[in-house]
């Protein structure tokens, strides 16, 4: 594929890191979400495939808890999966996996996203827009807009925010690498509930792009048949 | 059906006024979404059904555009729907609707709930348990927390809120009715985007009770494919 849209960061290399840490608990079920099927298919397979059908088409950078290794090998035979990425080591916690995933990335002038492996549905279009994006303001985040009120709990009184404002902030969050080692090297804070808030914290400002509601994260078992019937009404590719 | 629970409060009139306002722009639709069909029924059928399957057993008062109330009357032939309700004339937003619906409910000891037309998965345990907290504490909001990373824009610049501290607001939304007719009083305000915000505006503190994030609102044409996967997982009433 090519257009004049790919030509503007061609020569920039590009990279995703693709972070799976869930254990399952939510779930109801003994094996991590990221593996669970959708449509016979582990869910991860999917996600590594929407950036494998991108312009970008990014190196791909998978951390996984080194206790699945060998039962993402098994898969991999089992499903005849054939994209070529890289496994890592998970962490702690998300921002350990990444930090870990980061280490593979030595080349300063690359753009990284970092997806949630939960999250099979992202447009390839959603991924372009963000390395986009990521190229001219050095930070993307996909995010869409919240279609409920939104309330703030503090002290145990609610508050009402200005819904207009407020932004559900989905993956991939797309940086300079530069930018993304540099804010990776604070130390850990339980505020860091995504990239967002490790690169603003380092103090970088956040550009968000546009996602769309049907880039969901598998969190609840009910969550697999959805994405099983957005996946039969999303374009073929 | 009776229960302790029930008895606490089972003296006390009850009431929901259902907001059905929708013109359908969203949904790619020329009929308004109250009215598209999930498993070959009316989404509004659900919601109201919702309601009657509850303890509270509460009078339903319906809020729709007096250009709909022939076809919802074609409909509720068409269905053989039985459930007794008074219908209202919708006004020019949300908030003029309720005031409209308000109109009818001369008891100042009443709880009222206000529940949005197009959530047809609203569970009665989850309504029950709003009267009885709005009973309670005079207020009471139905929210879950939110499972993604949340921004807030301001004046072009996003920043990161904690997440554990934002909820999603659903309905119902339920208050003393004295409460609530009071705050309805207020000058239309174009952020009262809920009934809690208009409650919190006139001074009053909003709780919040637990939802469940399968309480979802049609706004999207998948939508509808999602509420009836997700009604052919609920225990049958």
């Amino acid at each position: 594929m090519s257009s004049n849209h790919e030509s503007l960061f061609s020569n920039i290399p590009k990279y995703v890191i693709i972070v799976a840490g869930g254990s399952g608990s939510r779930m109801q079920s003994a094996i991590p979400k990221q593996f669970l099927l959708v449509n016979g298919k582990p869910v991860l397979m999917y996600t590594i495939e929407a950036f494998n059908n991108t312009e970008a088409n990014p190196q791909i950078i998978l951390v996984l808890p080194t206790d699945y290794h060998e039962y993402w090998q098994q898969l991999i035979k089992k499903h005849t999966f054939n994209i070529p990425h890289q496994l890592v080591t998970g962490g702690e916690t998300r921002f350990h996996s990444v930090k870990n995933g980061l280490t593979l990335i030595t080349d300063h002038e690359a753009l990284v996203a970092v997806q949630d492996a939960v999250r099979p549905l992202t447009s390839p279009l959603t991924i372009d827009e963000a390395y986009q994006c990521a190229n001219e303001h050095g930070t993307a985040v996909v995010a869409v807009k919240s279609r409920d009120s939104i309330r703030q709990v503090k002290d145990g009184k609610s508050v009402s925010l200005i819904r207009d404002e407020i932004y559900l902030v989905q993956t991939p969050q797309t940086f300079k690498a530069s930018l993304l080692r540099k804010a990776y090297e604070q130390p850990f804070s339980p505020n860091f509930t995504d990239d967002a808030s490790v690169v603003e914290q380092y103090g970088a400002e956040i550009k968000l792009t546009e996602g769309d509601h049907s880039n969901i994260k598998i969190t609840f078992p009910e969550d697999i048949a959805i994405a099983e019937l957005l996946l039969s009404k999303k374009p073929q590719v």
